[in-house]
């Protein structure tokens, strides 16, 4: 193993690995028990099999989202793309200031839907799975709606990104 | 609802909007029963947490590495960089394959390493969590290995690219 520096606390093996990782950003929106929007950026967000088509996230059980995820049916979960830099950053941002725009609508189930994204799944929650102080969310997939096709949006070394050149 | 095309087929609207979220590229190895390596490309790996440190991946069920998933206890989660593209590619082929060049070594616990990838982390599956013919696995952080520093590998809209500029 000469090529590598060994981390040994796991703590920071986790946080020194996962800088170097890039993944795609969506948002999932959802509402709390009073009808009122809520909503996060996820950078977990992942297919989990397509027969029965499905797709899996993972949430922090503190966050200001999960009571309501808890106890809400459906989910809106937003692919973002280059048009969506702020949009992200809102939806990691202070929860009281992530519907303030006028850039969302109410959409299949009620749930908030932001127009200007690249893709929408409409999905049905079928489990929660808690894991010490997070939880990994696996939903249904119900219907999509396509929207303005644009490069996808992906976090990387603690910023935002699009993809570049294709490899082959 | 304008500015979106609905698509009502849920297999169908899982593959149209994954084709429009990026993802970073991951190879997991372990070794089955005979102590022969195995291993997989995945774009479904994720952080689950920092305290403890726990990561996330799906696989299908009837996928080849499955059944050693299932018994081994450690693995290895190579993040993949630029250099990585003919890795990614060779461990998403046919898997007698996978093993045949000169590229990896017994790491910590006697996991197969991939000595060019930017970053590896040692994990100890926790639990493996099935859901209809795929699974969820989690795993704890055991250690890390930073290799060469290199941007991060990406698949979208069905071909591996790397991240382009920076966005503010």
């Amino acid at each position: 193993m000469n090529n590598f520096i060994e981390e040994h606390d796991p703590t920071e093996a986790l946080k020194r690995v996962f800088r170097r990782h890039a993944s795609g950003v969506s948002v999932i929106t959802t509402n709390d028990a009073d009808g009122n929007p809520v909503g996060f950026t996820a950078t977990s967000m992942t297919s989990l099999g397509a027969t029965p088509p499905l797709l899996s996230f993972n949430v922090a059980r503190g966050s200001s989202s999960f009571a309501s995820l808890s106890r809400c049916d459906y989910v809106a979960v937003h692919t973002l793309g280059e048009r969506n830099v702020e949009l992200a950053k809102r939806m990691a941002g202070p929860s009281t200031e992530r519907f303030i725009a006028d850039d969302w609508e109410r959409g299949p189930f009620d749930v908030p839907i932001f127009t200007d994204t690249s893709a929408v799944i409409i999905g049905k929650i079928r489990e929660i799975h808690n894991v010490e102080a997070n939880a990994v969310v696996i939903v249904d997939v119900v219907e999509s709606l396509l929207g303005l096709e644009q490069r996808g949006l992906i976090y990387h070394e603690r910023g935002y990104a699009l993809p570049g050149d294709r490899l082959n």
